[in-house]
Parts: structure tokens; sequence; C-alpha cells
């Protein structure tokens, strides 16, 4: 299995069929690459759909949590080397990995969770992506590899992920190896949170986004934003800022009433 | 189990006892929290006794090591949430986060090591006192979270802490669910650096202490002093830094002593 | 086992015997301490002849990789203390820590991989050797320790390039302590990428080389040269500088041929 393997079936998207589906049940968003023929590989047009949807969600107050998933046998091999190899300028790669790295920081950017629902295959930008959601959760048959050593492109930008996810060594061995590492190893190294059989894959991801729709909407805002910030910072920096942002969490309704009923023993009512 | 438990019992300190106990033996000075009614919650109180029994050992050479333990069957349950409740202003809980962080920087700034003892929960502040101690030993009984977010406060200040201690897709998930993880797992993830069964915990923090006292007093200020400071720097700075701090050590006269103990196959005698 | 053992033998070394052997095959080049009778202590002129190697080979096209090896029954016992404590000056400890230091990052700036090689104890500046290679591989024999605070000198250095490699807890209690982990421990905690049991030692550093030596060594410069790099950078700077690396390594002919011999189902054959 390499980077990409769109070239074993048509590069061509059915006209008919979005190449990513949106769809949104009680507070749950799942984004599914839907270009199964082509291992759901990260065209352009895949690109700028992702983006697109991640500007729609940003924006929506309803969405509490994103699931990312894929259709097919993959979920996702990385970019689309056919046509990469269809455009050799520096100015067109340049644009291209300026669209995906866009499209990794938009994940990180968005006010609400994104958990990775990995059944398949995660291979070079595929991997990245995985490695650029808050959170991930995986089946036994999922593999991870930033595999574009093999065909000459060492994966530089999915370093960027990979490496602040997983400790130096096993990420430079990954990256100049090119070599696949199962789901439980990604679990043991913290690139994903969970390893689970495939029949319990579902299951975990709902157990998951139950978790987080039963927290108040407003604190994990107030988290998520905070979170990759601080961890660039130096210490008191981050704790200057944390500390303020702690602060007017606290001055929040839902904080107020979060304690309160804590205080009095009963569920807590958030407000939206 | 959740971020403060104090409102099960009163949260009023009994008059005639401090919430605080330092007890000096052997160069060994443990600090104790003492309010087991309120799991020892982090109270405007509990903190500067904290800040003051830090800055006393700051400045007092007999202290080789410090244990920061805790009474009652709580580690530590973090903030106390009936104080902030009844303080709802943001100037109070800007002020209450930031000696909060005093306290868990004064931890990192003390010249000796500290070691944490947890032999039960510890969560929300709890959790990133914990992680702020330079080295941990936990009972099978201690489990570990940052779970603010149950009350609607997002563990802001926590995460700076554990997301330095913890890899980040484990950081965000404890954060964003507020889930327990035992000390096993704790130990797997490098929040502390051991998990020990219950009737062993004390053996294990004298074996821990007795390692400490058995080194140059010297040759470990200057080394925790270095330690933080240089993981911040890049890896030119922090080699330069390092260096210097080494060739400094290297002319003191424990380690001339040290050294030629060594190379005369005799144990070494340290100066205080 | 201590902070470096050369006492126990004559601290000459023999005049007719270098103290770093090189040997090149087919662009794997190995490097091997040779001071067994020290336990290949960094003296001087052990840092001297590394660093002198070093730069021949970054300015050698033929070295696709480096393994990093040692003679005798340690790995490296770190500094060599009789020769330190020859020289009680600042300023010769200033200059000895600097040009151990420009040692270790001139492993990583070298435009190949270096695999440290370890079949015995790595201890003090030789566990911050294997800790500076890219990647390491050590048998069930070998043992890792920062162990000069045995001696009255924390491994300040040593503590560079250890917790850029191992979680802050973990560091903090080798430095504390200079107690030994072991082979599987150092695989666990991230300090090596492999334990392996003695007799298969040399085979899986062959398995290691021969996977490099199959990549492009074109994509393997960028790739390495970028890595460490963007480690130390912001997220959004990071992303700026890996995506223009690798729409530069696209523009490589390697690229643009391992991509085409992809599409082509066909094994690309790379240029020098």
């Amino acid at each position: 299995m390499t980077v990409a393997v769109s070239i074993q079936n048509t590069p061509l998207e059915h006209p008919s069929e979005p190449i990513l589906l949106r769809q949104d049940k009680a507070g749950v968003t799942t984004l599914t690459l839907n270009r199964p023929q082509q291992f759901n590989a990260l065209s352009e047009g895949m690109l700028a759909a992702l983006q697109e949807a991640l500007d729609a969600i940003a924006g929506d107050g309803t969405v509490r949590c994103v699931v990312l998933a894929a259709n097919g046998k993959a979920f996702c091999a990385g970019h689309d080397l056919r046509q990469m190899h269809a455009n050799r300028q520096l100015d067109y790669y340049q644009a291209l990995f300026a669209q995906c790295s866009r499209v990794m920081q938009a994940i990180q950017a968005l006010p609400v969770p994104v958990i990775a629902r990995v059944h398949g295959i995660a291979t070079a930008a595929g991997c990245q992506l995985v490695a650029s959601c808050d959170l991930a959760i995986a089946s036994h048959a999922a593999r991870f590899a930033v595999s574009g050593i093999n065909v000459g492109l060492f994966c530089s930008t999915p370093a960027v992920a990979l490496s602040r996810n997983v400790s130096t060594k096993r990420a430079f061995d990954m990256l100049v190896t090119g070599g696949f590492i199962d789901a439980e190893t990604a679990a043991d190294w913290g690139l994903i949170n969970q390893a689970v059989v495939e029949s319990e894959l579902d299951s975990a991801i709902a157990a998951k986004t139950a978790d987080i729709l039963a927290k108040s909407p407003t604190a994990v805002r107030y988290g998520k934003q905070m979170f990759y910030r601080q961890r660039q910072m130096a210490l008191n920096e981050a704790y200057a800022f944390a500390g303020e942002v702690m602060a007017r969490n606290m001055m929040e309704e839902d904080a107020r009433e979060g304690v309160e009923a804590f205080l009095q023993k009963r569920p807590a009512r958030w407000g939206a």
C-alpha cells in the first residue's frame, strides 16, 4: 500500500456525487470523504471542499462536534499524485501545500472538537489529517504511514502535524522509512486516542460525541481555542493567557449554572 | 467524583488545625494538604499557605527535597467551588487563577526536587499540582482527571501543566471529557513516574527521597534550575545555556570531590 | 557502573590505533568509537575526531546513512573524567562542553540519517549521543543513564538532548537519580526506536540502513534538514516553511521520477 492509490481506479469523480458529504444530526456534524475509488485522495477539489465545509462549520452555532470519516476501503491516501504529476510547477506546488496546510490548521482553529474516525489506511497527508484532528479513534483495520518518501517526496507538511503528536525518533523513523504502524501502535504512541475492533468503531465514536455533547458548549469553545495557543508559549506566558481565559469562562452563565448545579447536587442545564 | 467535592462536608476549616502541615526530617520536607473534609480543595487560604511554605523552603538551605502529600481520602479536588461561587467577579477570578499559577510555577522555581505523593483522586487544579511537581509517585488508589468541564469551566490553567507532561491528543481528551485515568495509565502516559500498590507508596517515596539525598545538593540545584529553562529554548540556545551551567557546576567543590572520589574509588563526601 | 570508567584502565590511547574508525560500504558509513579500554569516553581527542568525521561526511555525497557504533564492552561512558579532573579551569570546561555540544548538533545538522547502534551501556554524554542521533537501535544488553549526578555534576548538556526525546518527568527522574533504564524501557519511552536481542542487533541495523538506502537521497536530505527546524517553530511558521521545502522537493527530478514510476507501476530509479 503506497502513498496514493488513486491510479488503480479512475481519477475522475462521479459528477453526480459530491466528493465530501455533510450530515448533521443532533449537534454532531459528520464530514465524509467521498472519493472511495481514489482512496479519498486530497485533490485540489477535495481540499477546497474541506476548507469550505470547515469554514461553514466555524460559523454555525448548532454544530457541537465534528466527526471526520471516509467512504470506501481507505481512510485517506494523501495528496492526489496524478493531479500533482500533471502540474509540475513550483508555484502550483507552493499553492497546493499552502492550501493543504490551511485545511489542517482550520481543523485546529475550529471552535468545536474534531474527531477522526479512521477505519482504513491513512497515509501521507491522510495521516496528517488524523494528526491534525483533536481526537482520533481507529479500528484495528487502520494503518498509518507518512509514505511520500517512497515516491521521492519527503512528507514535510505531514511531519509538522506528526511531530506534534508523536515523539521525535518515532516520527523521524516513520518519515524516513515510509513504514506502516498499526492502530495499536498508533494508540501507544499517542497519534490516536483509541484503537478498537472494527465492529465497535461506531459505538466508540458515538460514546465520544455523547461525552462532548454533555458538556457546556461555551466551556468547550473556550478550551479548544486556548489549548493549542498556550502550548506554543513559554510557561509564564501560557499561565497568564490561560488564567485570563479561565476567568472569563468562569464569568459565563454556563459556569455559574454548572457550579451552582454541582453545589445543589442537581444536573446542570447548559445554554446554547 | 467531580471537580470539587467540598460541598459534601462543611467548607469551614477547623480553626485549631492548620490547613497545610509542614514536617522536616533529615533534609526531607513534607507538606501535607490538610483539609480532608473538603478533599483538600485549593481555597484562597490553601493557595496562600502553599505559597508561603514554598517561599520559606526556597530560602531554607537545610531542605534537600520536598514531598507534597495530603490527608484524607482525596489527594486534591482542585479549586474550592463554593468559595468561587460566592465571588462572581472577573477581577476575583483573575486574581485567583494568577495566585494558583504562581504556586504551580513556584514548585518548578524551587531549587530542590518536589515529589507528589498521590494516594487518592487528583482532579482539576489537583491534577495540575501533580503535573507541576518534578516527580510523582501514586498508589493504585489514585485517579486523575481535569474535570472542570463537568461544571462548565474548561480546565485552562491545569491544561498548561498537563499538556507539558502528556501528549497532545491524550491531554485534549482528558480536558474535553473530564474523564478519569487510573494510576497505571498516568504512569504509562508520563503524568506520573510510578504507580505502586497502596502498601508500598511510602516505601517508594522513601526510596526516591533517599536517592536524591545521596546526591550533591549543589549539583541538584544547578540541575533543576537549568532543566526547565533550557526546555523552552531553541536547541542551540539550550546548549549554550546548559554548557555554561555545567561548566560552573564543574568548578564547584562538590564536583571536584565527586570526580576525585570516583577516580580514587571511594565514596564522595558532599558539602552543604 | 558509573559515569566514566576509564580509570579502570590506562587513560592513554594506543598510539598505533585510531580512536575513531570509519568504514564506508555501499553508501553506509560506520563510525566506531574505539577506546574500548576507556569505555569510549568522550575525551577532547574523541570529540575532535567525531567532529572531523562528521564534517567530512557532511561534504561527502557518497554517504547515504551513518551508523554510530562502538568497540568493547560499553557503547560510551560519557566525558573523560580523568582528563576533566586534570584541567580544573572554568574556561577549559566552557570550551569542552561547547565542543561536545557542537558534535551533538553536527549529528542533527548532517544531511543524512544517523543511527546509533547501542550494544552496551550509554551513560551521561554517551546517553546524549544516543539521544542526538536520528534513530537508535539497541540490544537488550544496553542500558542508559545520565549519571553525572553521581559525581556531583548534573548532566546539563545531556539533559538538552534527553528532554527532547523523553517526557518531562521521566527525563528529570533519570537526571536527578542517575539511575539506569534498560533497553526495553528506553524503547517504551522513545529514547530509542527498537530494542532487540543481542544476536539480532546487526541484522536490525542492516534492515534499517537498507530501508534508507532504498529511498531517494535527495528526498531524505530535504526531509532531515526540514524536520528539526520546523519542530522549533510555531505551527503556522512550521507549515509555511515545510510547505516551501516540500514544493522544492517536488520539483526535483527524483520526485518526478518517483511519482511517474508509481503511476506507471514500476520501480523508481533515483539520481545520485
